[in-house]
Order: structure tokens, then sequence, then C-alpha cells
């Protein structure tokens, strides 16, 4: 199973409405992707691992997918509706990490 | 639910045994949090956003507890001897994010 995480870094200034991302993003997002999308989960960050640190970033989602390239070709003829999106809930620059999932 | 997931960042010269992290280390993990950690999931990194870009975190591990306070009661006694095992699978310092699980 294949994960891909957009991971969206904190940082002063940093705007991010979690519920416009949690319900009209991730509704566009399924819409997108369809049957080839296995899973969502959103985690929004509360802290980091000092006291009183804030949390590297400020929310992360995740998407399940069967292969690589599954991923890839359900995204690809979405990509630009799905990332002009953003400016709706953010202005940040989301970090994309692709990974296996090893264990869950 | 609260996330505790534990970043290791990649970079030129990274060190990362994912067969002792997913195996021993977790084992590790799960004997001395017990009951508190509701679930554990790993991550390995595969690849970024953009083509022939590397992932930016070598592997990803999550610890699920019921609230934050679990998480460090758990976490607390055994600090040292988790953190300890680090260097047995990594040379790469993690970095930590506290999230809430707001979908899943």
């Amino acid at each position: 199973m294949i994960k891909v995480s957009v991971l969206y870094p904190n940082a002063a200034g940093v705007r991010f409405d979690l519920d416009y991302y949690c319900d009209t993003h991730m509704a566009l997002v399924r819409e997108c992707l369809g049957a080839a999308c296995k899973g969502i989960a959103v985690d929004h960050g509360l802290a980091g691992g000092a006291p009183g640190e804030p949390a590297p970033f400020v929310a992360v989602g995740h998407l399940l997918f069967d292969s690589l390239e599954a991923f890839q070709q359900a995204f690809a003829p979405h990509a630009e509706r799905i990332m002009g999106d953003l400016p709706n809930f953010t202005n940040a620059t989301p970090v994309l990490q692709i990974s296996e999932v090893c264990l869950s």
C-alpha cells in the first residue's frame, strides 16, 4: 500500500482553514480520485517534541493507494483542479512524501 | 485520538535500518508503552513530489494514544530506553509531530 502524505509546514503567519480542508477540500479529492483512493486521513498539528514547541506541520493529509502507478494515474488528470483549491484554505506550500506502508 | 509521528529526515549519508526499526525497535516501543499505545504504523519514504526527488523523510513512525496525557504518562518512564535505541538503526535526528486525528 502506498501512502501519499501532504505536509503543510507551520510558520509564523501561516493560514490554514482546517474545517475547509477536512470537509470541502477532501470531498473534492475524493470526487477526483474516485475508487483509486483507498483511504483518507487528516492530522491536525498540536505540538512538537519539546515543551512549548509548536508542531512542525500545521496539518498533514494522507491518501492511500494500491500502488504508485494507481496514484499517478488517478491524480494527474485532476492535479490542476486539486492544487488550485489550496489557496482556499492555506497560504502554506505543502511538502509531499510518498511512502510504502510497512506497518499499520 | 492523538497521533505521535516521528519523522526521520532524509539526507545524504543518512543511515536507516528499516527491518530493525519495524521489528526490534517497535517491539521495544510496544513493550514500553503497553496498552496506552492504541496503534503503531510505519511508512518507508519512497519519493518526493517532483520527478526524481527523494522522499523528505526516510521513514515515519506513528503511535496512537487516547490523549496527550496518556502519551506523556506512558512515554516518560521509558523515554531514555526508547531514545537510547535510536543509534541502533539510524544516524538521523527525528522530528516529532504531535497531532489530533481529525479524519481517519
